[in-house]
């Protein structure tokens, strides 16, 4: 194979407020390299989070570097490495570089996906991916769901997806909200009972009239969270998972309704689902993976070609434009 | 016995602000009685709850109701009842209402203290009430606390007291704060590491140079809450207590980190402790008594002698300007 070029996305400015393409993030193609295979990168909401300096108080999210690659979840192909883990022509699901090639020596942290129904390598990404196991992890971890029990979730995007089917399974009432009307069509088919359009309706009118609510799955936080609170039965879970609303500098409603926490013996869980892994990731493919390729399991995606497109799908991830999980893929010619 | 005066207090007008005494709440000598003996009132911040209409999603705290009877826990002796549970002479805690006697047939939610070291019956309306129980039930079900983990504190009254004697047995670094120097005497006195006045002293600025913090007990909520969230480690464990900082309509900062609880895996634990009495209850009493009795968990109380001051006694609570938790005691002269 003749040496090709190795395209890169870079990281390049910390944004003030929505990531603009060309400006936070470049696509760089002064780096060739000789191997070929294909690969797909995830695009997700907390990478915002990763564009903006670290917290004096330590933090647990390191920004990206400047003028470094970005990173992400992804899949890779095995195309030529002897390692006595993994055989050519095996994908690798983990915490990957933006870039078309890599050599890798540790794959510790990296997963070998088995794919018998061949399903999309996307679909690891999405569903299958991070954004299922945000779901599927917090759902058994966190939920205590009982049937016929009222829950509340926010945004439309894939995570949340199984979220109202994981709540439909259980015989949960669901109410979801999302801010487009193609979103809420998806919503109802995946068989939320409640949906409404969160950019023409108040939230707290759509509670007061559904609820109240035993359980909270919580994407966007304020003035969702704060209708939650008011809406929130006695001993209610909060499920709290990216609040994208407030990753881009954006006007937030900020709850002023924290004091019922107490009145109400809320509990609020935030979970980083690494910490969840090993507890959770065996049962999620065995469960899963049959669901999603039977199709009883439902998702949609929104696949951009070519690493070109990272910056613009980052952007759509941010403004909610995307129409399902978003996914950049590359595949030799 | 000659008929007395039966001195009640009642629930007159819904505060706008704080609970003006005369206007919120007043004393009443209309009715008379033929009985005497003594009890004692607890006044709590959360009785400022019970003085606003009721939520319009239901909700769990019902108003007082206007010309009617304040009632809170109180400490009453038994004088001339027959009934085979109690007998004359023994005292019994619960809720009761703020009049000098009752006439009670159903003693189920009331339990019959023991007192064998002669502790003031006021002792069971503080350490060893209500707001003991507040603080130990929380510390017992929701701190998963460890050896040298820290702990930020809010507000040096009682339930305080006890949650940081409570984290120092078990060998907690303490960081606590309280709006009087008078405060920061006693929590210092009762072991706390750290301790600083909120009213002069910014809350993030002792957290960054103190913590990361592992607990949090929170009883006021706002810029504390915001500040700890900040400050937060991963898996840190929140334990919502009152927050008597947004009950009178104080301008209260809201927090704008909300997004961190899930970047840092926090938890928050809303509880309402009659959820927790079963549980813990028995060993409240077998553990704290003798602790109490001997002198190894301190406490303060402010003492109003007379059912005349429970409006000042409940405006002191909302301002904080008790050294001590707040009891209302009668005895018949």
């Amino acid at each position: 194979m003749a040496p090709i070029i190795n395209g890169r996305v870079l990281f390049n400015a910390m944004p003030e407020g929505f990531p603009e393409p060309g400006k936070a993030t470049t696509y760089d193609v002064s780096q060739t390299i000789d191997l070929g295979a294909d690969s797909c990168s995830s695009i997700d909401p907390y990478m915002r989070n990763h564009m903006k300096p670290a917290s004096p108080m330590g933090g647990y999210i390191l920004p990206f570097v400047l003028g470094e690659l970005l990173s992400g979840h992804g899949v890779s192909m095995v195309i030529c490495l002897e390692h006595e883990k993994v055989k050519v022509g095996e994908h690798l699901y983990g915490l990957l570089t933006h870039k078309h090639y890599m050599l890798k020596q540790d794959l510790k942290q990296l997963h070998i996906l088995e794919n018998p129904s061949n399903l999309p390598w996307s679909t690891f990404l999405g569903v299958l991916g991070m954004a299922g196991q945000t779901a599927y992890f917090g759902w058994r971890e966190y939920s205590h769901a009982k049937k016929n029990e009222v829950i509340y979730v926010t945004t439309g995007a894939v995570s949340v997806g199984l979220v109202i089917q994981l709540a439909k399974i259980n015989g949960l009432k669901v109410i979801a909200s999302a801010g487009s009307e193609e979103k809420l069509g998806f919503m109802k088919e995946i068989g939320a009972e409640v949906v409404f359009n969160y950019k023409t309706t108040k939230v707290s009118n759509i509670l007061v009239k559904e609820g109240p609510i035993d359980l909270f799955w919580d994407n966007v936080g304020g003035g969702a969270f704060e209708a939650a609170i008011e809406a929130a039965s006695l001993n209610c879970h909060f499920i709290e998972c990216s609040k994208i609303s407030g990753y881009n500098g954006e006007t937030q409603a900020q709850p002023k309704n924290l004091y019922l926490i107490k009145e109400k013996s809320i509990s609020i869980s935030g979970f980083v689902i690494t910490q969840l892994l090993e507890k959770y990731k065996e049962e999620f493919y065995r469960i899963l993976y049959p669901l999603v390729a039977s199709g009883q399991i439902k998702h949609r995606e929104a696949i951009y070609e070519g690493l070109e497109q990272v910056s613009d799908a980052i952007l759509g991830v941010q403004k909610g434009t995307n129409k399902g999980k978003a996914t950049v893929c590359v595949a030799d010619a």
